[in-house]
């Protein structure tokens, strides 16, 4: 296995050009101002899908071979990586089946099966969803896109990264410090290894869900952690139950600080995305304003990238960001 | 006075060239389908100060005269104008008073508040905004800034639409439809006249508050024309007064066809907003995608090009547009 590097980045940024969207690096003066720093954010909620995972799937599926695409492609996913992997099939000319947990927010079934994907329903209570998601492997010779622990998954996620760092410097900024949204590690291993080689030495910091932080356990053990089990978060695209191997192979690289964001925390970040930014973000995605808004000191006076990952929340949740402001 | 051109438009990418936001040129296949055609929304919600109208404000007062700026800038707004010349005087350097009604959201006359801007407030029920804005002018020697009926502003609204028709055609698109929000005329006259151009032919609509319909009634007239007294609509970007001659002088030289969008429309089109391009769009603003989902049969299989105007929107009136979905 070949090491994970910004090469693999860049063959995938080659493969997306013109399939994707460069989403725009959004900054509002009042938000500077309240969080104490410059803050670029990366908007990927407005990329396809309304999340980041297409570059991801996108990018795996279309790395497969002719004979592996037509077999079709299965993914297991809280939501968004699904949405995302049944639009890159349909994209790919190729057949998906979406396995979803029962607790997905129903706008996030809706999508997949826009896409005409399959959609299969597992209880996460009671199932592991990778065990429902390899029977189609085994049994169909479906090919699984992993939600992120792939290098070709990794290095898609990562090209949110590659446009980061040169919106940034077009726009005449130098980031130096990073705030990633994490659960299984793919968008935080590709962005911060497409951000640190644009801008090297940067600060890095990740953003998990209060009582769901796999990955700080994760690399103080040195290996992938799981949540304990029944842990609940209204951050759902971060609420996966495990790390990936190969991810924090690449976490680990780096001196990483690992901070969290509990429901309030992200329910207040996402209403101060609707005031200053005018963008839509889902709990998981406002996990890293949360992060910075909550932790100030760390920040300030630094130009600080994020990610708006995604905007798929349902709009009984929005109104609830929205009732105490 | 010279005829209002494409060159004045072009003056103005110039002179704005690198102070203000392109935004994105954002879509969405379920919004197409939804809507019947390949639908284009230039997101200037995610402009400077929340709205277009810093266009049209910047370049306004980078245009005048060192000693005109020195002497401070006036303007009278319904809201997202003001905010606009505040933010647009404070990065020229120069001194600002906006004169609101006592109607405007809070957020937008706090958002006048944090650019430095002394903010007078008038009761738009017994006092005409135009009067206590002018005096001003007479009294202190300041100069205006009109929300529309200047060539300067109108050309700014316009850069819009080189960007929106630059874009398009940077994705594959070729405009055949546009459909812009109007209340004085300021963003459709420059707009239209920057993709007419770019697309020339393209058939025109404007999107008007219900019960607020002026620049119908202008265009039906040949003369700027008032709304009815009293009228009220929570598109209250699009509630102002009256409409201007400069835009009306425009917008004549097009065959152009008026609809309207009621508060219900509008509510409904900020949630379809919400879940399929994932920002907010206040309801002025959501005007025009309100007003293409109720008449889908003048759309059909067309390429529609829209702008979403602006995305300040209190909280309350967010969580009602977002209540019946």
């Amino acid at each position: 296995m070949t090491q994970f590097s910004i090469e693999h980045i860049r063959q995938a940024a080659t493969r997306l050009q013109g399939k994707i969207v460069n989403t725009p690096l959004l900054s509002s003066p009042q938000l500077n101002e309240l969080a104490g720093c410059t803050l670029l954010v990366k908007a990927e909620n407005l990329q396809m899908t309304g999340s980041f995972k297409i570059r991801g799937a996108l990018n795996k599926i279309l790395s497969l071979a002719d004979h592996e695409r037509q077999r079709g492609i299965v993914a297991f996913s809280s939501g968004n990586h699904g949405q995302a992997v049944a639009a890159a099939a349909k994209q790919a000319g190729c057949h998906a089946t979406i396995v979803l947990p029962t607790t997905a927010p129903k706008i996030k079934v809706d999508n997949c099966r826009w896409w005409d994907a399959d959609v299969i329903t597992y209880d996460p209570q009671t199932e592991d969803r990778e065990e429902v998601g390899m029977k189609f492997v085994s049994e169909r010779g479906m090919t699984l896109v992993h939600p992120f622990d792939d290098h070709s998954v990794m290095a898609g996620q990562g090209t949110a990264g590659l446009e980061m760092a040169e919106q940034a410097r077009a726009g005449g900024h130098a980031i130096d410090t990073v705030v990633i949204n994490c659960s299984g590690g793919g968008l935080s291993s590709g962005v911060i290894t497409a951000v640190d080689h644009a801008f090297p030495g940067i600060e890095i910091f990740l953003a998990e869900p209060e009582g769901g932080q796999k990955m700080a356990r994760s690399l103080a053990s040195g290996h992938p952690e799981r949540n304990p089990a029944g842990a609940q978060t209204l951050l759902d695209a971060l609420s996966g139950p495990n790390t990936g191997a190969k991810p924090l192979e690449v976490l680990k690289r780096y001196a990483v600080t690992c901070l969290k964001a509990s429901n309030d925390d992200a329910l207040h970040a996402m209403a101060v995305a609707f005031r200053l930014l005018k963008i839509v973000a889902e709990p998981g995605a406002a996990a890293s304003l949360a992060a910075i808004l909550n932790n100030p000191g760390m920040f300030s006076g630094k130009t600080v990238a994020m990610v708006c990952s995604g905007g798929n929340v349902d709009p009984a949740l929005f109104r609830r960001a929205l009732a105490n402001e």
